[in-house]
C-alpha cells in the first residue's frame, strides 16, 4: 500500500515569515508552484504554509499591495503536517476532515510536501481501492482464524488473538468506507456457532 | 482593470453526471486538470463541477472504488458561477467568501474556466494592486468634483453628480481593502467648508 | 417545472453602497422587504446584497448608530446569483449549499429578486415534488428506449443514445433525492439481459 | 431598554413532530409564517422550530414528497430559545452568534416568538442605537462616582462602590460594540489621580 | 428519566465581564473549573460564559498578557443556557447541535452549570439508553392503544388519542436514533387493517 | 520557553477501534480522562482519539445503546497529532486554528497527551506573556544588531545577519499577537539612517 513519501514531492520550496507577499507570490510563479512552506527558526518553532488560495483571498481579493504585506500576514502557522509513513488513504482522509489542498511531509525536518494534484495523479486507488483491498485481507484473516482455531482449539491463545486481528480488519474496513456496520462481525457471527469461545476469551479479558 | 475573461481558461472539459468517477479521474489525469464541468440537459437545469478536492475527501478518503462510484454522487451542483465581465478582484472575493477554488465563466453557456492559478498567474495585481488604482481614481474624481463645483456652484447639478461618483468610489475603495472607513469621507469634508452643497442636496433627495 | 423567473418578485429595491445603514433600514421598513440589492457601478463591477440578517447581526447585535455606518460595511459583494431560467428545485439546492435566504435573479443586468418565502409560497412542490416528476420521467424513458431498441435493434445509434438519456435521467433522480444509487442502473440491468449492447457501446466510446 | 417580550409576536402555531411536512408548509402558507414550533410533550422535552429554510434546504431542494415526510425530519430540537426579558440588543447578539434568523420565546412554556423582522422593524435602535446610550450612561456614572468620593471619601465603601458600577458599564459598552478596550479604563484613570484608592481596594479585594 | 438539575453542578464560580483574564485563570485553576458563569447586570441583561478554551485560543495563543486584557473581550455573551428540567439526552443533543462544551442552568436566575464530564459521568445512558428507553414506552403505547380501541370502539375519542399518544412516541423515537422513518408508522399499519379509524379521525381533524 | 513535552501528561490510555462505546466510557470513568487514543497497527496507520465530545454528541444525543456501538463509528482518524518539541503558545495556536481540545503527543510513536488543562494549568503564559517574551528578545536582537554594524561596518556578512534575525523575531511577534503590523520594521526604520545597508543586502539577495 502507498504512503505519504511514495507519491509526495521532494521539490518544496520554503519561504521566510518576514518576506513580503510581492516575494512569495514570485516565487510561486517561477517554479509553478502551489504551496510554500515557511521554515521553522528553532525546535520549538512550528512549520507555517502560504498557499495559492491565501494569496487570493487575502491579498488579490482585498485589493492589497503585494509589496506592502508580508508572508506572516497570510500563512497559517502551525500547519498541519503529515508523517511520511503515513498510507495514502490516510492522508487523503486527514484532508478531507480538515479541508486542506496540501500540507508538508516532516520526519525530524522537512522533507517534501504533499498535495491533492499528488493523490490524484500518483496514488493507485484506481487499480487498488483499498476498501477492495481489506476486504480480500479480511477473508484471508477469518480463513486463517478459522484454521488456527481448528488446530489449536478454541481456548488456545493463538485462536483468540487470530480473532483480534479479524475484529481489527473488520473496524479498519467498516470504519475506511464510512458505511453503516454489519449487525454481527465475522467474530461474533463466529461465537455464535462456537459459543465456548466466549467463556475463554471473558478469562483473559478479565485477568 | 482585468476581468474573468481575460485570464479563464477556455480549455474546459466536461463530462456527464452518470459517468463513473474513474472515467472523471482518468480525465483529469490525461488532461492535467483540476476540475471538470458537469454539463446541463436542458435551460433549467444546472451547472455542476467535481474537483480534485471532490475525488480526494469522497472517493480516495474512503477507499471507494472509483468504478463504483458516479459522478452525481460527488460533484456540487448548481455550482458557483462566474459571469466573464466580472473584474478579477471580484473573482478573488467571491472565492473568498464561498471557499472556492476553480468555478465554470457562463454567458448563454460555458466559456471558460477560471481557477486561483489564473488569477494568481495571469493576474496584474502585483504591478496594479486594485487599492492603489482605487485611490488614485479617488484623488482623480475628487480633483474633478472640486473643479466642476467651483466652475459651475454648488448648487448645480453636476456638482452633486460629480461628488455622489466620489462617495461611490470611496465606498469602493474602502469596501474592497476592507478598513474601517474614514471618520469623514472626502465629500463630508468637503461639505464641512461648504456647508451650502448639503442644503441643495438634501432638497434634491427629498424630490 | 417552475424556474425561478416564474416565482421570483420583481420588485427589487436597490440602494447605493454609499447609502447609511440608516437608509437600507427606512427602505426596507417601508417597503416591507427583508432584502435590498446593491446596484453595480460598471460591467466588471459586481452585484452586492443588504439583507435582515446583516442589519441585526452586524448593527443591533453591536449597538451601532445605524447613521454612521454604510451599506457597504455590512453587505456581501459579490453576492451570488441566480439564472432566471434555473429550475426551482435547483434554486432550493443552490440555496441550501451555500446557506443563503435571498439572492438577486440576472440577465444582462438585475430582473428580480428570490427568497425562501417565494421558493415556500409560490412553489408547485406540494403538487408535484421533482422526485416523483423524475420518476414518472425516468419509467417513461425506459420504455422509449426499450421499444426503440426493440424496432431499430440493439446495435443502431438511437437505441443507444435512449438509453444513455435514461442513464442521465436516474442520474439527476438519484441526486435530487441525495439517496443511495442503486446497485444496477436500469440501463445496466438491460445489459444484463441483452449484453450484446455493451459490444456495440464500447466500440463507440472507444471511437 | 426594549426587550424581547416588548417586540416578539403572541400569534405563534404550533405542530406535532409526528405531523407531515406538507400540513406544516400548508400551516405556513395559510397564516403567512415563518417558523412553527414543535411542541414539548413533557417538561422534560425540548422545544423544537421548523422554519422556511427547512422546508427549502430539506425537501424542495431534494425534491422530496412532502406527504411522505414527517416534521421531526426536519425540525431543530432543541432550539435556541429567548428569555422574554432579554434586551433587544442581546437578542440580536444571540442571533449574530448562532446564525438564527427565529426563535421561541419561554417562560414556564411558550408566550412567543421572535424573528429578525420583528427586531428590525419594531426595534427602537434607529432612534436610540444602545452603544449611545451607554456612553451616557457612562458619563453619567462617572459623574456619580466621582461626586461620591469627593463627598464621603476615597475609603468609603460607596465610593469603591460607585466605581465598580463604572467598571460595569464601561466593560458592556466595550463589549457591546465589539471595538477595541480602551488603554485605560476611567477607573484607572481616576486611581492615577488618586492612588490611594487602589489601596483601599485591594483590602476589601483580600477580604 | 435523567433531567439537567439531576446531574448539573452546584458549584459555579461567577466573576465579572470587568475582571481581568488572569483573575479568571487563576479562579479557574484554583477550583480547578473549566468554566466560569459571567453574572447579569439586570434582568434585561444576558449571561456570558468564558471557558478554558477562550482562555487557550485568544490570550495563550496570541501570547498576550493575561494582566492586559478583560473578560468581557474573551467571553461569550448571551451563551446559550439550559433548563433544569431538560432530559439529560436533549441536554447532549442540544451541545451537539451547538458544538458546547458547558453551559449555565438557568430557572430566575443562575442554579448551576453543566458540563460534558457532567454528562458522561453521571448520566444513565449506559444502564438506559434511550432509544431501548423508548422503544419499550412505544411497545406499551400500541398495547394499550390497541386495548382502548377494542374496549370502545373505534370511534372513541379515547382510541384516537390513544394513537395520538402512539404517533408522537414513535415520532420522538426515531427523531431521538437521527435514523431513517419507518416505511409506516404503527399507526398506519393499524388503519390498514382497520380503515374505519381514518375516517372518524378525518372528521376530528375538520372540525 | 515551555514545549509541549514539559506539560503533556504520560498517563495516557490506548483503546482498540474495534472495541465498544461501552467499553470506552467505562475506561474514561475509571481513570477520569476525557479523552482515548486510538493505537495503530501498523507504521501506514494512522493515531485517532475519541474524546467526551464524541460520546456525548454521537452517543447520549441519539439515545443510542452503547454496548452496540464501536470506537470506530465515533472516532476522529487520523487526528492532528502534536509533536513533542512544539513551543506552548504554538500548540495552543494549533488548538485555535482547528478547534480541537486535546491531541496525542508523538515521536517515532506515542509519548503523551496534551489537552486545554494542561495547557491551562501548567502553562507559564501568566508570568512570562509570550509577546511581553518576543518584545524583549526584540529589543535585544535590535541592540545587537547596531552594535555589530557599528563594530564590523555595514557592509559586514554578520551585519546583515543580524538585522536578518531582528526581521525574524518582529515578523514572529507581531504574527504571535495577531495584531497589525507596523508601518515600517526596526530593520527598515534603520536603513532609513543608514541607506548604504540596502545596497549591500541587495546584492547578497541577487547572488
Amino acid at each position: 500500500m502507498l504512503k505519504a513519501s511514495d507519491i509526495m514531492s521532494q521539490d518544496v520550496a520554503t519561504i521566510l515569515g518576514s518576506a513580503t507577499a510581492a516575494q512569495a507570490i514570485k516565487l510561486m510563479r517561477l517554479k509553478d508552484l502551489h504551496a510554500l512552506i515557511v521554515d521553522t527558526r528553532s525546535p520549538q518553532d512550528a512549520y507555517g504554509i502560504v498557499t495559492q488560495a491565501d494569496i487570493v483571498y487575502k491579498v488579490v481579493a482585498y485589493g492589497k499591495d503585494p509589496e506592502k504585506m508580508r508572508v506572516y500576514e497570510i500563512m497559517t502557522k502551525p500547519c498541519i503536517a503529515v508523517n511520511p509513513d503515513l498510507g495514502v488513504e490516510y492522508v487523503a482522509r486527514l484532508f478531507a476532515n480538515t479541508g486542506i489542498h496540501v500540507a508538508p511531509v516532516i520526519r525530524d525536518g522537512l522533507i517534501g510536501i504533499i498535495s491533492l494534484s499528488d493523490i490524484l495523479n500518483k496514488g493507485d486507488f484506481l487499480e487498488n481501492p483499498k476498501s477492495v483491498v481489506l476486504k480480500r485481507e479480511l477473508s484471508r484473516a477469518i480463513a486463517d482464524a478459522k484454521s488456527t482455531c481448528n488446530a489449536k482449539g478454541f481456548t488456545a491463545p493463538d485462536c483468540l488473538d487470530a480473532w483480534q486481528l479479524v475484529e481489527e480488519i473488520q473496524a479498519e474496513a467498516v470504519y475506511q468506507e464510512g458505511t453503516i456496520p454489519p449487525e454481527k462481525t465475522a467474530f461474533q457471527e463466529y461465537c455464535d456457532e462456537h459459543p465456548e469461545i466466549l467463556q475463554v476469551r471473558h478469562q483473559v479479558a478479565s485477568r
